[in-house]
């Protein structure tokens, strides 16, 4: 069978393959079970013996979803609905692993191109069922998790290539289906680079960092990814949508802006064009020491509003310095920046740059210390399954802010989370995404999860979420609403908004069909 | 009376006032002369002489109006109505000056604050009066002129005001009636700038620039404004939206970029949070010659792509290039590039962008050019009137597209434009907003009026829209959509994008009362 994952088990229960998996340093683990109560849980149950009820679907809509796409693209076995039943979330893993999937699908529908996905939203929306779209499954927010029964998953992994390249505006059109690295690779045949390096690189795809409007490590050089869509193709039951003619219009509101971050709830997007740019020639990435988060915190502002502006900006706090030292067997105290350039001559950037970060208080840790942090740069979701195999309990959460709350924000998010887990929790911070005028705020929580894992970390989110939105920061800066931040996200937009929401889909979507309880309030 | 141009006819039947009125230069009178059949129109008639039938608003309505703002702020004098009835698009000023404005609403109102906003729109709501939105009346597409009558306009003049400035995360809160230079002045009390320098800035007020996704002349540099801004408060019929806490947010669509640009069929903006930068130390201009528009192109997109970016950058075509030249005497030939710096040390960036520019065939004509750009930089309106005071025809369009398309869509336009006004017409071009995937185009024509200029112009002005359309680009970078590119704008954004905008408005205005007829096809 031509699927990702259902042989192998990549992404069921875990992120990524087995072979792929970290294993936890030995210092982390001592210092782990010096702070938390570490539970090892039973052993997951293996994809291939997951046990799902039969596909349910009427033989009538099954034969109407064969038409659209094809016989052998309409999947009703266990482990290829079991593996596409949830994403990436903690929850989810712990879920997966007890070989109680969530939800799983009644099959998964592998359309080959965009009329396929008008096709198959046209029976599901005449028949009433309900439709995930799927690209890489690496939501951590619950995003292919629908409030509703009997739905199919429309996989997009046979939209999986490069339309067209433009070298002279710099746009490439490419399928929502196309894996991020596959992305690279044919991009970088044409000497270009989308520059979108998000922790899910690995398995993202790029119609997944559209519905979500992503934001990757090297942000701060190449921006987040709604800045670099020029043009997207959008598949909805009322027909398609093609927006896009010129980098930037004052024809209306920025319709594109609508369907960038819809998650699935307006259409399915089938297509995008982003702005590419030529592979840079050279690349430096090094480390930097700051005495405290707020010292560091000052010079990212500074490189961040004044410049020079390195690619990749991000900057540890205390403890996620030390745990990361833990991990390496340095132990600099202080916090962490790792700064890091792309292009055709890096260095006069690089020395002005560094002139900044030594201005406000900066030790330079010199270049292996940037080259550690790429080697590693994908590694925190392997290490999260590594401490779930410990017996810990590890997720993250996100949001962003103005600079002049961020301080703030941070203390009333750890604060929230530690007074949540009581018996010893550690929390590490970052920012890893800059902007003149703020930036984002990353947390992993790491913390014994008791008998009820899911419930105590429920308890802990809700309690984060309640600080952030209370401190006027925005419920998330790049992993998406899903199901989980629904209810934060209808308090930062306001009853209006949520209203003016429910209408554009009830519009697009007249049957209810596309990722019910998803995103919108 | 408080209000801007009821005495003095500042901006009635011109741009701007009377003694800011501009002479045309010998050389291009002359030029003018030879080349056009000039029909000098009859004195325009004085504002205080227009006739305008009495208001015809209910007494009840007028009262409800006069309680939600204030009886002095319900205005219906034949002046104040008339100076609102249109924008400053050429046919709009030739209707003024024969004294027969367009459509002239019933009564100016003037809230003080959101709150009388919210209570004016929710009077014309339950009374089905129709409202336009009104900033800087600067409009250049029929922004300002419903397909409704018995109208009342609604002037933001009073909500002129910084609200609030936070230097730590360089943002600024600014309501919608302020006008630009108002605006610069007050922030540079704080050492802050906003860097938006459109050609309106003299009269153009922040919500128009925001309800209109406005470009500056320092775009280049500043971005445009729907880049600047981070938050929004809009009144609508259904209440109150307030949405952006954070630089850059994944939590659903931007749905700030619903309200930007929908030209006040939506709601009414009130204010808006704006990313501002720090008064720049130094600021230097600098003109070049290319040997043609094509040559001029690549160093532009060079620049554009690869950097060093100026802050302004722009490049006339051959034929903008020497009417230029003619109005100044000098006549270099070929297509003169202006590029602007302004920062904390602009020239390092300079140096290295006139390497470029002198790669790609560039002669540089030195900081005079570009100090002769910057004097001359808001008078292109006021010539307009000179032109028009000489007995020519002279309006403006504009367009973007990407790099690979920009050299067609200029031949298409300008062929366009020339095959309608086959007796005679001027076509200047050029580009004057940059970005990494494309540009914008500008597009000025003079030529001799006839016995129904208004007419001939549709005409022209209707092919040139086919032509943008036909070549793929947009139909408007920063005019907007207004009421002129209605049509275009339907065909631009596809009939299920044209249903969605529909619905939207029908959610959020279920009594069709905001801006009918402008922008919603």
């Amino acid at each position: 069978m031509d699927e990702r994952g259902e042989a192998s088990d990549t992404g069921w229960a875990r992120w990524g393959t087995a072979q792929a998996a970290r294993e936890l340093p030995d210092g982390a683990r001592k210092l782990l079970a010096q702070v938390l109560d570490l539970t090892p849980p039973p052993p997951a149950v293996p994809l291939a013996e997951v046990a799902l009820p039969d596909c349910e679907l009427d033989e009538v809509v099954l034969d109407a979803l064969r038409h659209a796409v094809g016989d052998e693209h309409v999947v009703t076995a266990a482990p290829a609905r079991a593996r596409r039943a949830s994403g990436m979330s903690t929850p989810d893993l712990l879920r997966d692993r007890l070989g109680r999937p969530t939800l799983a699908p009644q099959a998964v529908i592998r359309p080959a191109d965009h009329a396929e996905v008008v096709a198959v939203l046209d029976v599901c929306s005449a028949r009433g069922v309900p439709v995930v779209p799927f690209g890489g499954g690496t939501s951590v927010v619950g995003g292919l998790t629908p409030a509703a029964a009997r739905h199919v998953t429309v996989d997009l992994c046979r939209l999986d290539d490069v339309v067209s390249v433009d070298p002279v505006s710099r746009t490439a059109t490419l399928q929502a289906g196309l894996p991020a690295p596959r992305a690279a690779q044919l991009l970088a045949a044409h000497g270009l680079t989308l520059g979108h390096v998000p922790q899910s690189y690995e398995y993202a795809t790029i119609g997944g960092f559209a519905a979500t409007r992503s934001s990757g490590q090297a942000s701060a050089g190449y921006g987040r990814f709604d800045d670099m869509v020029t043009a997207l193709t959008v598949a909805t039951p009322r027909g398609t949508v093609r927006i896009g003619r010129a980098p930037a219009s004052a024809a209306g509101p920025d319709l594109r802006q609508l369907f960038l971050g819809s998650e699935g709830t307006l259409g399915i997007i089938t297509d995008v064009t982003v702005r590419v740019r030529p592979l840079p020639a050279q690349s430096h990435h090094e480390g930097w020491r700051f005495e405290s988060f707020a010292a560091g915190l000052d010079a990212v502002r500074r490189l961040a509003q004044d410049g020079p502006r390195p690619t990749v900006l991000r900057l540890s706090d205390e403890i996620e310095t030390m745990i990361g030292a833990a991990g390496s067997g340095r132990s600099d105290g202080g916090c962490l920046l790792i700064a890091g350039y792309e292009g055709a001559d890096v260095h006069p950037t690089a020395e002005a740059a560094a002139g900044v970060l030594a201005a406000h208080g900066g030790v330079p840790l010199g270049a292996e210390a940037g080259q550690q942090w790429v080697r590693h740069r994908f590694d925190a979701p392997y290490l999260r399954d590594a401490l779930l195999e410990a017996g810990a309990f590890a997720e993250t959460l996100e949001t962003a802010a103005y600079w002049s709350t961020l301080p703030q924000v941070y203390q009333r998010v750890r604060a929230a989370l530690l007074d949540a887990l009581p018996d010893g929790a550690l929390v590490l911070g970052h920012v890893s995404h800059v902007y003149e005028t703020g930036a984002s705020l990353y947390f992993t929580v790491i913390c014994s999860p008791g008998p009820d894992p899911i419930g105590r970390w429920h308890t802990a989110k809700a309690a984060a979420g309640d600080a952030i939105i209370a401190a006027g920061a925005t419920i998330t800066h790049h992993h998406g609403v899903g199901a989980d931040h629904r209810q934060w996200y209808a308090t930062e937009i306001g009853d209006v908004a949520v209203d003016l929401l429910r209408t554009v889909k009830r519009h697009l979507d007249p049957a209810g069909i596309l990722n019910p309880g998803i995103l919108v309030p």
